[in-house]
């Protein structure tokens, strides 16, 4: 079971899509962020203001990275990177579960 | 911006009802355990093992108490407390954020 320690969590959720896309913000102590969340089966895309890690911890999903014209798919694991000020574009199969680490450069 | 601090999470989601139930599992200091959660619009019972004070951080919902006959509403804040060992049901009408305290007894 894997664990984030000695960490903060906000306790509210940030809530997007009508609740169909929700995650908590969890602080670390060397100032980094990382967000954990959930988006149901759906279509979305999603701008970055930082780089971002995303990490596949459950679920079906394909992802269309700026710039690319291939989709990636995912089932379960694995991550993906996306740039900084940049759109990515997510088709979620099943209920997706993620962490998503906020990289500044 | 209400946090808790110096506590674990765990990654990974609890995943209910298709994903229309999820929460995170954060671990205190001190032994006890509280879970972050959204339930999207819909009806739900759950059962407990302990009992359990869930505090609505936003969303409206009636909750139906073991034992009672008249729900109770409650839009974006307050509290209830469920005994151990019971069930009670939620009609959840809007994005539910909730803090679920498990409490031994």
């Amino acid at each position: 079971m894997s664990q984030f320690t000695n960490v903060s969590v906000v306790k509210q959720a940030n809530i997007y899509f009508d609740g169909k896309v929700t995650s908590r913000t969890v602080l670390f102590a060397d100032g980094t962020k990382k967000t954990l969340g959930i988006m149901l089966p759906g279509e979305y895309e999603f701008g970055t203001a930082e780089k971002e890690i995303m990490e596949v911890l459950a679920g079906k999903v394909d992802i269309l990275l700026p710039g690319e014209s291939e989709w990636r798919s995912f089932d379960g694991s694995g991550s993906f990177e996306v740039p900084a000020n940049s759109k990515f574009k997510l088709n979620v199969h099943s209920v997706f579960d993620y962490c998503c680490s906020y990289v500044a450069e």
